[in-house]
């Protein structure tokens, strides 16, 4: 089959690897019928010391069930599935508290890296067909009156902009900060809006990004314009926000997240940062702040995002800025790592 | 000055009463700008065995402060101000939990009846005037930026149905069935969307009331024409709902809302039952519900509810159906009592 | 094999009936070791209008994993294990949110009934061998640490007590009334002290259980001596408990543990009450109480409960007051049924 | 009056200073009848460049009300009050939601410093009497039953210990690991208890302190001689604890309480740090882990506190190792500072 494979500092291909089949007997085998690439895709087109290559990529995706393993229940041949990003068994103690990424039976399975298309342990979606390990666990069926673009997210970055959210326990009447309006920080302004935030202030530097964040209901600031910590000052009585939500992936946006939080309140980072970094101590401490974070585990959230998408109440295909067949993925990739062409997101067909 | 008095069953009447005037250290004198006339104070007029007579009766409405008492720290004259229908010293353990329907210093201030309008003890608010005691207390500062008609519901029935969302702990995804579209249950109906509700479902008798309701977002039932239990189950796959909420007052509904509540789901009371009733328990214990019920504090509510009015997220004005001058009080009273000219809700201005 | 059989109002008999074996893929067969008879046993022994007879009873039982059917995972031939009393599929929405006991898989499987020893759709442990179905979803190891009078009680009235407390949200500093000293209202005791409860009030007529709740740590009061509103009172400074627990399972109690309870507490009831009956209404209205219930899902709460036994923070088999062979089963629910010897608790060995 | 003076480095004097009185209408003026050294004077004691100098330390006390304030409500003269160490005005929003740290007025009031003993803007309680602002949010009275000693650690430390499983949401059935034996490290030791930890783990490189925490129920870990990574993982099955607690004040120990830690679990830190420092964020972002931390604001935690306290389910009097007169202050200093006579609590008597 056709699939985008990863080999080094910008050096992703197209090529032709062995069909994939079921190996365990709770998998499943999808038919990959949409694939997106996401920004932590990103961190391996730009990374120059993975220590592996060769494996396919891509970890947002959904298809069409091809095959099943003898002990799968829940999913039956030709239902249409998300995949969830990271991997869980269901059982263990971590997935049922619904930290399907810390579970050690996955992380110890696919070699410490339990999420598709980081490793030859777990091959990637951006792909005509891919494995799915327990998939009882990892694969949820789609209602028929929804299409692929509007539940695609739930694979990945509409549940990581909730958790950002949920972490931080926003809630009705809160304001809300949240830097970056890329398709995560899209997601953590919707996710905060649904949960009752009473104001939702977004922060970038792109203009146009600022504008469909005004479109979408928040108040926004230009930080090559103006200062966040003045203007969320100005706008809060000089309390600060409820909660900042960092969606950027910038030590410093950490501290500026805690600059303008208010005492006792919380601040969630999504953004991904690989390498440690020094920390302003006296803003957590002396505010009170609660710090948050981690790796999405789409199962514990999909529940409750779901039923919003069935009722339009999220509209997350609103991200999607381009299309293109699986063929041109190199492509994709070379836009949305240029910020080429006003990209948000990119969505691939097989 | 001239106020609704209270005198018996359908008796109230328009008179002139002696002026209010600060009692005690911690009162303030409003001079009301608007009142209006709740769904409670019908059970008044329809009452038989009250035992006074000759109070104010009123416990919805604003004002501008008058005068202030010297041991009052937050409120100065000219203060544009929300009375909080509940009464609380502030300062007591029932208070700083949020229950100031619980304080044991005003119930026995006021002669066991902590809310205005209800007792010679604390005369309320459709009156021309109206001393509120423990200001700092039960007093919140209205900004400027919103109208009277905007704010006026904060000092019951919004935070009321508001907190039928609350005690059922409402969250992003439910779905919820409210029994009711008069204005307390339009506003739980609103407020379980603005805590992320996926699906509220309106149930009612009247058609036009559920036209608005369907405006608003909901999914309705007419429950003169169709089984409330036998639509929501088709709606919710056979398991029920998360959360009902029943905001009419008929034990019977009490039931019917345990009904079309799923296993471990919620059932919120806000509609007024002022006598015991047969309770279904093999509902509540076969499917582990919970029951909630109370007096609203408004106090708890409105940090919540305010951000949300003034980023236009929730607008409680939208219930007004019929605004008199306060001379007109008893035909408001009549109109309402005998649910005539489709009335919603009836403002009153001196 | 042996086993304890329901006929009808105080007929339950020692037969030989078939040996259960494996019948679906995720099935295990059970050697029981120990089992007991729960108070809701005498529900049966009681009662006069139960629809079927010839069924084995109990539902609380340990033994050894002697036949595992294909599909089961997580539990192998020769496991010491737990069968949680109420019983799920693992997979559907209703048990991933703990509810078990609203599982809709399994209250259809075993027509509408869905715990050991209630019906022949779902037979019971009293008995030399089980079969316990969803064995992955109902069994749990136990740690070779432990003996099996530790864990027994895990099965059903340990997490039963301690969900009344759960259900109420009983948390550190509070005070905490139980009405009732018998199985699950000395676990209801044991659990308001482990959750932090500064104070728990032990109500009952008998004064050597409440010697025995004295010796717990429990205040006590002997209620066929002096009234418990009062003493409630009198110990809370007026104000009422934070949270009054029902564990005997009489209609009267649920109103006195209203009177007891503060504004804006919470009232558990677990004694089991089986006819609708009249709900003083004005209390819980007019003191914003909350009223929980429900039929237990140990599955939910082992995981907590056990690490506590673990360590010998809770130490249940202080109840155990009568142990007898299966045999001698029949005597087991005479003694109990009448109460003899001062018995709290009867376990039994096949 | 006789009081402790800062007057820099290692220089803390007994001297007259003027005494103090009501300042404010909402003030009182206490006479000191205990107070402590706390391990955050030491700050002080060790720090060279503190901005001021001249004024009285100290902010661990109680005493008897003397004088008060025309506004003061809820306290008298002659009544035995507790003092929080953090003081805030009581009405504003911070207030409200329990964060008096975060109080702007008082903030505003006492120069960005609004707890006892840190500034000529508000003196501290190692003297023969302070003056206590805004009174009602800040003394809380003392039952008469309870001695000075059992009381005293209520004005910080006890609550500090308290928060630190508060903020993580220590609850029934946990681990958690406490980093530091010293009054902190103890008083979250038995908080974690109290809040139903299944298993309290202690470490640290002392071994008579370690001897302290096993004998109220630890299991102990000496870092002088083994890793507490490799036995907390030994100790967990290799998943790790639920919440860790770092009472010491070290970066590299917030490191290893993350390594400690499960996924999805709980990262407090109480121990006071002052600069900013590297924080390992592949473990925070990996583990999905979230970091608490803060000044205390007792008020929020004594009406849970005092009744266990009442209740003799908490006795923080047992970390009492030093007693001295006012007058040998400087004395007690000096042996907290140094570690001299196996010291852990230094309280002083006017």
């Amino acid at each position: 089959m056709k699939a985008v494979v990863y080999h080094g500092h910008e050096d992703m291909r197209l090529e032709s690897v062995a069909d994939p089949g079921i190996e365990a007997d709770t998998d499943v085998l999808l038919r990959v019928e949409r694939s997106a690439i996401c920004g932590s895709d990103l961190h391996l087109w730009h990374g120059t010391e993975f220590p592996e290559d060769g494996f396919v990529v891509g970890h947002e995706f959904l298809g069409t069930v091809e095959d099943v393993g003898p002990s799968v229940h829940g999913i039956k041949k030709g239902d249409r599935v998300l995949a969830c990003c990271t991997t869980g068994c269901g059982r263990c103690a971590s997935c049922r508290r619904g930290t399907y990424s810390g579970c050690p039976v996955t992380t110890k399975d696919f070699t410490a890296q339990n999420v598709f298309g980081f490793s030859n342990g777990l091959w990637g979606g951006q792909a005509e067909a891919v494995r799915v390990p327990y998939a009882d666990a990892n694969c949820v069926k789609v209602p028929s009156s929804l299409s692929d673009d509007e539940v695609l997210f739930l694979t990945d970055i509409l549940p990581t902009g909730y958790m950002a959210a949920d972490l931080a326990k926003v809630g009705p009447g809160d304001t809300v900060v949240v830097f970056g309006c890329g398709p995560v920080g899209t997601f953590a302004q919707m996710s905060a809006m649904v949960r009752g935030a009473a104001k939702v202030i977004a922060v970038d530097l792109d203009g146009g990004r600022l504008e469909r964040a005004a479109a979408r209901g928040c108040v926004t600031i230009n930080s090559s314009q103006e200062s966040p910590i003045e203007q969320v000052m100005a706008q809060t009585d000089g309390m600060g926000a409820d909660v900042a939500i960092e969606a950027v992936g910038k030590p410093e946006l950490v501290t500026q997240a805690a600059m303008v939080t208010r005492p006792g309140g919380a601040v969630s980072v999504v953004g991904v940062i690989l390498e440690p970094f020094q920390i302003e101590w006296s803003l957590f401490f002396g505010k009170n702040l609660s710090l948050h974070t981690g790796l999405v585990s789409p199962q514990q959230y999909i529940p409750v995002l779901l039923p919003l998408i069935e009722q339009g109440r999220l509209q997350p295909a609103e991200i999607i800025s381009h299309r293109l067949p699986l063929d041109e993925a190199v492509k994709g990739y070379e836009i949305f790592a240029n910020h080429a062409e006003d990209v948000l997101k990119v969505v691939l067909t097989p």
